[in-house]
């Protein structure tokens, strides 16, 4: 396997912390996937919904790509977001992204419009695999319908695999619908199929999955990786750990809950900026949030984390 | 009234007309814009939803934006769309547009995260406004649930009236909800308000409105300027006549069915192309569609459009 291939495992949809004005902090930003690596992750994910990606100008999103290629994270632990809603930018940033060494692009469809046909996303796709016309490069379709409103069915993938076999890597399904994932991986033999999130990750390796990209595994990953790793009694005791940490998380608007709590691992009050139109979580919700958390075991251990992150 | 200022009425959505691989044709798309202007169109408003705004790289919508200041069309009588996901790209093309003179510009929300709060929103829209610093700006607010998915709601307009005064100078409701456009028109004396559609010109007009800013003016451009000028019984005789063609048209893909029709007036096919996600018009849908229109005699009268349209 070439050394851009996926590793495979638990990975991060990484966040990214943010000035008070919505500005990336590239520093801080390398230096969280630096710890996520060192930390439980296999890979990261920078540039998803959870990076607030499509919150952050192209030129920005060119900054923080090429930084992380700098900081030397190896290509083979990243996939990175570049799916915009013009073709013509998704291109750019892919080739941002390719030029930067990393060949893995976790790509939505454009969710502009609405009610889109099969046929108007197949071109799409195809003509960005057509115009980076680079054989290195990985495509990982997004399905997040609850988000992007676009779905990624299984008749395109279908299409697309039988039009660029290999290029057509993977895909990450954020649907939330167990059902749709096994579909997927029992439908696409070779498709490195991720879940959104790691409740499903015991379920979607034993099932022939490759892992999951998660938003929650920015707090969650060193048990994350525990599970991957353990004997199968232990690994449904800690998936059931994992499974309710996510679920407890799952009461809170998402990226400012995980940015308020990377806040109080690190001591560093600029990861609680978001960028509009997301909101900093409410100081009732953040005192809600912490009485929810406080009593898992992996959250009781933030002293560990707080030694650990970088400042 | 300065020269920036919006002058009302009939508006076009002005298609964009693209290469076969999508990137505007950016001469036919100016001399389009002058064809709606000398054609009925009290107005135009490019890089909208009709003209493919988000399909079209951020490059490709400076340069558009640039050519249609170089041609010497009247500010007065432009709105542009720019409206980004990222606020920073938001700003970007904002200030292009002011830069070449255009105040006036029609801003979708951030459509990317759903069921967000009007706390981000309105920081969104601040921060917009602030971030230009610019007197001049007129902030059109961009509502369209059924695409964007995040509507506009008449608490934020009120926040935001209440924070920039005339800077927040109208709105272009495309909801089809004609409850919510006069619900709006009466709730904020002195906000420009546009119905996203001519089917509501006149009782637009009546209530207090400034007029609609439409996709399907592209090519009903001439009627709907009747519609506006005539006297009262004829008015509503012309608007049904309108509304009428404005309903056969909805039963087909809008965009590349006006495209069809241009290409059709023009008799050039480039007018054919589309960006994906949409496709073009099946031959199918397109005999369909000439049959469908046939009949309207705005549109028996199409020798006299290919006469005046751009070649």
């Amino acid at each position: 396997m070439p050394l851009t291939e996926l590793v495979g495992g638990v990975y991060a949809a990484s966040l990214t912390p943010m000035t008070r004005t919505g500005a990336p902090k590239i520093g801080l930003a390398v230096g969280h996937i630096r710890w996520l690596l060192q930390n439980g992750c296999d890979g990261v994910a920078p540039l998803g919904t959870t990076g607030e990606a499509n919150s952050i100008s192209l030129a920005d999103r060119m900054a923080l790509i090429e930084a992380i290629a700098a900081a030397g994270i190896p290509p083979n632990r990243v996939v990175i977001g570049t799916g915009c809603c013009a073709l013509g930018d998704t291109v750019a940033l892919t080739r941002c992204a390719l030029d930067a060494g990393f060949a893995n692009a976790l790509v939505l469809p454009p969710f502009y419009y609405k009610g889109v046909t099969d046929e108007g996303l197949f071109a799409y796709f195809s003509a960005l695999v057509e115009r980076l016309g680079e054989p290195r490069f990985r495509l990982y379709l997004y399905h997040f319908p609850q988000m992007s409103a676009v779905p990624v069915s299984a008749s395109l993938i279908g299409r697309l695999r039988d039009a660029f076999g290999a290029v057509v890597a993977g895909l990450k399904d954020s649907s939330g619908d167990w059902a749709n994932t096994k579909h997927l991986i029992d439908a696409f033999p070779g498709l490195r199929v991720f879940s959104g999130s790691e409740q499903f990750l015991s379920d979607n390796l034993a099932a022939g999955g490759v892992g999951c990209i998660s938003a929650t595994v920015n707090v969650t990953a060193p048990l994350a990786a525990r599970v991957l790793r353990a004997d199968p009694k232990e690994r449904d005791r800690l998936q059931g750990e994992l499974t309710a940490i996510r679920a407890a998380l799952q009461g809170f608007p998402m990226v400012p809950a995980l940015k308020r709590i990377l806040e109080w691992h690190t001591g560093n009050p600029a990861w609680r900026n978001v960028q509009s139109p997301l909101v900093a979580l409410s100081e009732i919700m953040a005192t809600d949030l912490r009485r929810e958390i406080a009593d898992f075991p992996l959250f009781r251990d933030q002293v560990a984390l707080v030694a650990a992150a970088p400042g």
